[in-house]
């Protein structure tokens, strides 16, 4: 046994392991019995994922698909699932930390056999990690667990600090005594648990160099704020961290992204999840998360709502970048997504269409620093300027 | 003046802004003095880029270029420099933290001018942030100072932890009470004062996932390392960081990445530098850095040295991904690096271009983390394993 991991890894992998053998053990019964062994397995497809306007999140639907051992459509399927099933569960007992790289690595391996025929014939278990990526996922969703919960890591790219403590493996973290540095969030943010919490919101920041900026200058002392960066396209735990965040400590969420239809979506992702991953969304996204900005309306006024802008003629000259045509499709393809059917949003994408203008972060902060910090941020927050 | 910020860094300011007078007075005496203002700056061109192979560095030769105001060739550069050293000197006595994107918008503005025909003319300061960068090198080179000197921040992915403790702004960071998350180091790293350290060698790992799992299963703790991730291509702060852990600490450096020539460039980025940025080489690049693996002789064995593979012949076939014509040809471009001609190198390129194949480093964790962390690592440091 590896005396170096943390009690609370040590305890979880009991924890899972039982429920790993709860849910498999159906499997070994049926085969004692000599009955067919079968999987109900929630579907992970377009049409049983269903955008849930109250809860506002997107779900899987009732449908289920079962995998049995002798359907010649599912039983390369269910060698699968349960080849996967049995690497998770020997990295739980052995004290593993697999990656979803190593599972595809773990059970790669060719299969000899004899055919009906009396032909040796080979088949490879899986062939591209999309496959076994797969399988992990139906694991998943049989058994209600995130590939977090079963240790399997990832690399992660967020960072946190702000007036918090967390306790996370063995050590107590004081997230307010980072220095210049920052908290990398671990993998796994289920095991983390908050201690103590001072703050009244948190701000999540698209780009790694802003956080950098505003941590540097003290806005989450100033403010007190939890600051997060996801540096790009949010990860799992990062999402997970802040949904924990907002669910737990109620605290509110403000996500500032670059303005254009990439920076919207990484809001969106935050807020209501990924479309081809919607059965992690009801523990990885944020339904009340709020995107801050930067907004159209920042860059140009909205006369609609007598809203001025915050960048002049000449600041617009400078800064704005001209969209290119990916991002104008983007933007046509976000509007067929419910969630961005407000009207709050379709004024956002109508200004974004009709302007063909798109503005980075660090516009702002070349207005100065403390523009972005002491006025654009707390004024947006306490006018309610955001777009849920 | 911003209180928030650190003592560390009112005191950087003040020395930097001091240093930054030293360097352009000159320039203004020469204006009061009605003489052609004129700056001697270090080349960074090709031919004035120097492997020097005692130091083992990429350094910057002795040829200067003179950038005159009257210069037709160099009065744009001119004015360039000119403006982007005064929105630095402007940014350190305003406690502002730009990045380089910041740079590029805040000297970005139209010149209207009346030409000698007697034409309104308009020109832009710069069009592109290559230009802003450019000058920006340029001001690191004449002034000696490191672009993180000047407290520009960027971007940072670079992460530790590890038996030691740390000094950065206000706070004394213990790297070893990071829980199952990480430091994320700050972007400033001549500003962290080292306090103690108990370890034996620092161990890079390219990949961040792979870092997780070492630092989960407690590495650092069992062998007494710094475990540090670059995630992928290092910034500069992670191989400054490094540079310091070796040249003050004298702790050895051992980098483990994909076996690739991907991999092997990032070594060489930790080691050598990158060549189009060889003047900041002498400050960031570790000559001393180890290549500790994945090598090729790890995966196929080496008859000329009676070295024995890691990995038996079903794992070969089921790992080991068929280089692409892009790897061979970033292979070939390697070889011309004066620093990859050493007889270790040469036979690793060899086997390399014999084979035709890459494994990533999440072949070997696949065999279980133990045989990383236990077998493969110990046994290459205490055989001195490595590839310099």
């Amino acid at each position: 046994m590896n005396t170096y991991s943390s009690k609370i890894d040590l305890e979880a992998r009991k924890k899972v392991s039982a429920l790993f053998r709860e849910k498999f053990v159906n499997i070994v019964d049926s085969l004692f019995k000599n009955v067919e062994p079968e999987m109900l397995i929630p579907k992970r497809t377009l049409s049983n994922t269903i955008y849930d306007p109250v809860k506002k999140l997107l779900l899987l639907g009732d449908e289920k698909l079962s995998r049995k051992f002798f359907d010649m459509h599912e039983s390369r399927k269910f060698m699968q699932t349960i080849l996967m099933a049995s690497i998770i569960y020997q990295a739980l007992i052995n004290n593993e930390y697999p990656t979803i790289r190593d599972l595809y690595y773990r059970g790669k391996h060719t299969i000899r056999y004899r055919s009906y025929t009396g032909k040796i014939e080979e088949e490879n278990t899986w062939d591209e990690q999309s496959e076994s990526d797969s399988v992990l996922r139906d694991i998943e969703v049989y058994t209600n667990l995130l590939r977090e919960e079963m240790l399997i890591l990832s690399k992660e790219k967020g960072k946190v600090v702000g007036n918090m403590r967390i306790r996370s493996g063995d050590d107590i973290i004081d997230l307010s005594k980072m220095g210049h540095g920052a908290y990398a969030i671990e993998p796994t943010p289920d095991l983390i648990e908050f201690i103590d919490v001072d703050a009244e919101f948190v701000l999540i920041v698209e780009k790694d160099a802003v956080f950098q900026q505003l941590h540097r200058a003290g806005f989450w002392k100033k403010y007190k704020a939890i600051l997060v960066t996801s540096a790009g396209q949010p990860d799992r735990a990062t999402r997970r961290f802040i949904r924990r965040l907002n669910e737990e400590l109620k605290l509110p969420i403000y996500i500032i992204t670059d303005s254009d239809p990439y920076g919207w979506y990484i809001y969106s992702v935050f807020k209501i999840g990924s479309i081809t991953l919607s059965y992690e969304s009801e523990r990885l996204a944020t339904p009340e998360a709020r995107f801050l900005g930067v907004s159209m309306s920042d860059i140009f006024g909205d006369p609609q709502r007598k809203k001025k802008p915050y960048l002049t003629e000449t600041e617009r000259r400078n800064y704005i970048i001209k969209a290119k045509e990916m991002d104008l499709k983007r933007a046509r393809e976000l509007k067929n997504y419910k969630w961005f059917q407000t009207k709050e949003w379709k004024r956002e994408i109508d200004i974004f269409e009709e302007k063909k203008s798109k503005l980075e972060i660090e516009a702002l902060t070349s207005k100065g620093l403390s523009f972005l910090m002491d006025i654009y941020i707390p004024t947006k927050i306490s006018t309610k300027d955001w777009i849920e």
